[in-house]
């Protein structure tokens, strides 16, 4: 009798205990380098996941590679991903001065630097043991949202890119041909940092590109809609949002549900 | 020691075996009438599943109540919710033609027969056994996407619309003291029978009622992108969409959720 009561209690206790072990998320600096530059990004994942899996790029805002943009790993890993917020500044660098960042923000954009340092972000995520190099995506807020886009127009291997309340740049006549990337752009409809001629521009240019392509405005949202930090000021144009927040984070998991083939997030 | 076993394995059949039953959607014409006018519409719901639960309208395309409206309504069932098929035009007609839908459309919507039938459903669907009164959404595509509007805009108490390839009209200036739903619109970004005038005078129109609004652009997609029997020439300005078909069905069940808080549908 012992050894039965045994057995079915140990069944029992597989059946009700063996759920999926817990998240541990496990986050990291690594120090990688773009042309001699040293680059400080932040790698995140979930320990209690095996094996290789989908990996996520996360390119921050124009203050730099702060907490808001290691917090958008995290959760990718409590998801099952492995992320990587990379570092576009290099060092590290983050500021809290906004002439500053503008600063740091206009160099990059306005030079190879934001191709060039997305795709050695990617190369590092791509070469990871927890990562499927079949398997990638790029999400980034307002200047990070600029540069997934600059990156999917650059021809980089990965499945999608999503912008967060970033600028709409439209990709050049040369870049039409190697865009493959899926995209998605998450938009606050109130954003005045994004002009309704760059809309135009960038909509007619995703036409003429064939790509495959989804814009979703948020009613009420303005710029940085995504970020607690961004105060709740919407008349300064810069405001927190959580319904737009949540909505696209949403969104965005849709999305990277659609691309890699999977159920992770929404549930988690 | 048969006792234990006997406990055990019905403990662990119950664990095993005891899910969620399977799905039976059970469909049934309903018969209302909106002003003398006889209505025929079709509901929906899981007889599996017990008790009140959501109640989401579905409105059909100009063709009147045919198959495609119809199985909306049972998808909707399959994840739970109570689903009503409206009949907009009387005595369930439908057609084939264009011509006559043209009319048929045109008749309703300029006049006030288009809320009154769309409220007239809603009170059907409220006031069934099966439906939480106090939860209650409607969808629409085409025209029926024009109509949600209308409905949300005569004040009527549902808690979100979504407009599946739909005409965008605004709301009067009295409407807008009215309008409390969630309002989704799943836009095909090319579609032709909505014109940027119309798309720009809905939007400051949103903003000025300071509704609850998204708006969503599939690119590539043109009118009646949901819509498997619209065939798939899109030089014609109405074809099918299989991508964006899915994608809308996805967004409008991320939307059901929010506004209804509960996590039917996307797992199903």
């Amino acid at each position: 009798m012992k050894w039965t009561m045994a057995l079915c209690l140990a069944i029992l206790s597989l059946l009700v205990l063996d759920g999926p072990a817990p998240a541990k998320v496990v986050g990291q600096t690594v120090e990688y380098r773009q042309n001699g530059t040293l680059l400080k990004g932040y790698l995140a994942y979930d320990d209690a996941v095996k094996g290789r899996r989908p990996g996520v790029l996360v390119v921050h805002e124009f203050w730099g590679l702060n907490d808001f943009a290691r917090q958008r790993a995290d959760k990718l890993a409590e998801m099952g991903y492995t992320a990587l917020a990379v570092d576009m500044y290099g060092e590290g660098k983050v500021t809290r001065d906004r002439a500053e960042a503008t600063k740091l923000a206009g160099h990059v954009r306005s030079t190879p630097l934001m191709r060039e340092r997305a795709q050695a972000g990617l190369k590092v995520l791509r070469k990871h043991n927890l990562v499927d190099p079949q398997r990638l995506a790029a999400i980034g807020f307002c200047f990070g949202g600029t540069t997934v886009l600059e990156l999917a127009y650059s021809g980089a291997d990965v499945k999608g890119v999503v912008s967060f309340h970033g600028g709409l740049t439209a990709p050049k006549p040369e870049d039409r041909k190697r865009l493959k990337a899926k995209i998605l752009i998450l938009h606050g409809a109130e954003d005045p940092h994004v002009k309704a001629e760059e809309i135009k521009a960038f909509q007619e240019a995703m036409r003429q590109a064939g790509a495959d392509w989804q814009m979703i405005y948020y009613g009420g949202a303005v710029h940085s809609f995504a970020n607690p930090e961004a105060g709740r000021d919407k008349s300064s144009g810069v405001a927190y949002d959580p319904k737009a927040a949540a909505r696209s984070w949403q969104h965005m998991q849709l999305s990277l549900q659609e691309i890699f083939q999977n159920k992770m997030g929404l549930d988690g």
